[in-house]
């Protein structure tokens, strides 16, 4: 068993890489069979072990990613989610890779945000707009700097110390981008042409009254039912609303869920699914004004579409 | 995250070890938490993968076996099973350890025999003998030995080369032990103190009528339910009837399904589980001339007992 972590996943593994991997899982999706994902309470609270086994009958591969929520752990310094992928080679049985997947799962998020982000927001989007900078952040930022022409990125956070942080850190990366950090969400909300939400808020962190027309938001946070980052209410304004899995936010996403019960929205108005998305291979986006929403909460086979790619790139980058 | 193959964990963890974590598994199951096991179908017939994962919550361990099932794979040369176990710690979340588990999965299967025969065969019990030579039939014969005087095996397999493989494996670990490969299996069972069946038949192995009176037998096999390795005619005349896992035994075992379909035999007659005689902590049989049987398909709680005890003697052999 070949054994990957982090480090040299990520010097080798990039955004583009992750992007194009999940563009072609979305048009072999018949080869992909998934198990609903198992969870077992390790402690108080949201503390779990979570179990999201996939299988990919053509490359003949499946994968298990194994994370562990341990929500006390940032007060000791460690991530709250800690996550690795076991890679099987199903035509011989062998358990060939082991992978860290913290990177790789802040990676495909950040690609589905970035396959939105072309397909839904406007082509000229020049200013994002980030609430949270968070551990989810820099890959969020990735997906987007791929697919639009990004020239200046607002920061809102509720504890500023932690903007001050990701702005450094993006300078690092980034050094042309103007990056300014505001002090209230308005102000964000309406310069930006993308708003991408990563917090795991339970109320709406901005207000659906300063969405300007011609807006794309990507939603990233509210992946369990008590989270409810986006406000609704914004919903029906929206011409078009994308879903990375819609059984995943049926049952996880906590202000698509109340919109639906409240008769806000209902979740057989949304455009489909993201995959529907990229193979019908042009923009959802018909007018510069229109309001577009996506909406993210994961599934195991946007970790296979990774996991795969990364291993078969880590494997080619060895010999 | 520390790997360690199936050599390093053989010549570490014994079938003693085996037998003790189990039995003290048994005093503490409530610290236990264990899923449904995952499959996923990976080709033709029973070509699949299983997830199994199971948590103690006392130890702050987690566990998941991932075990892939290729079964045209002994033509090229290849195991039909392959498994390894992720380790967590799942007070820091993190993923501690990667085991093979091929070895850890058939020690533990020896060790739940080598229980039930110590509490359930007659004390002097000097000949065994082994129904099915094949790949878990060397840990069926630890257990035994481990527990009961054993001075004669009896060996019976369809294919005879390789019950003389198996003789001479027996040979180089145990010269002293006298072994018979027998052509009939009806000397063998009439013989028999304790009769071990590991096989994969989907007919019984010998017949109830053969069976001496204060035999015991471990059926290990028929864990499908179109596997039948027992004659089940057997099941009125036994006086004690135990399972490893009774949930296990009535979804999987194909001889105990059928058996009780056709009333010759009602899974509400049997002893209990095999905890349940380990926290009774005394003989089940009563009497030398009671016929006993031992029925084992396994469950995941006894891959976390083997796997956190091989963990914690890697661990501390390694420092």
């Amino acid at each position: 068993m070949q054994i990957w972590n982090d480090e040299i996943i990520q010097s080798t593994y990039k955004m583009s890489d992750a992007i194009k991997d999940i563009e072609t899982l979305f048009n072999n999706m018949d080869a992909i069979t998934t198990a609903q994902r198992v969870v077992l309470p390790t402690g108080e609270g949201a503390k779990s072990m979570l179990y999201m086994p996939c299988i990919h009958t053509e490359k003949q591969m499946g994968i298990i990613k194994i994370t562990s929520i341990t929500p006390e752990n940032p007060q000791q310094g460690r991530p709250t989610t800690q996550a690795n992928i076991i890679i099987t080679n199903i035509e011989t049985g062998e358990h060939v890779a082991s992978l860290d997947a913290s990177y790789l799962t802040r990676l495909r998020t950040g690609a589905l945000s970035g396959i939105a982000t072309k397909y839904m927001s406007r082509t000229q989007s020049q200013t994002l707009g980030m609430i949270g900078t968070g551990g989810m952040a820099f890959e969020q930022l990735l997906g987007n700097l791929e697919v639009r022409p990004i020239k200046k990125v607002l920061l809102y956070n509720r504890t500023q110390e932690k903007a001050e942080q990701f702005k450094q850190r993006i300078f690092q990366s980034f050094p042309s981008l103007e990056v300014d950090i505001v002090q209230d969400v308005q102000t964000l909300v309406k310069q930006s042409d993308i708003i991408n939400c990563q917090t795991a808020s339970q109320s709406p962190v901005f207000e659906a009254k300063d969405v300007q027309k011609g807006t794309h938001i990507n939603g990233i946070g509210s992946y369990r039912p008590d989270m409810k980052e986006l406000d609704f209410h914004l919903f029906p304004d929206a011409q078009h609303i994308v879903f990375d899995d819609i059984e995943g936010v049926k049952e996880e996403s906590g202000e698509f869920i109340e919109a639906d019960q409240q008769n806000i929205f209902k979740f057989d108005e949304i455009d489909g699914d993201l995959q529907s998305v990229v193979l019908n291979d042009e923009s959802l986006r018909k007018q510069d004004d229109e309001i577009s929403i996506f909406k993210c909460v994961g599934a195991a086979h946007f970790d296979l579409a990774v996991a795969i790619g990364a291993y078969e790139k880590l494997l080619k980058n060895a010999n």
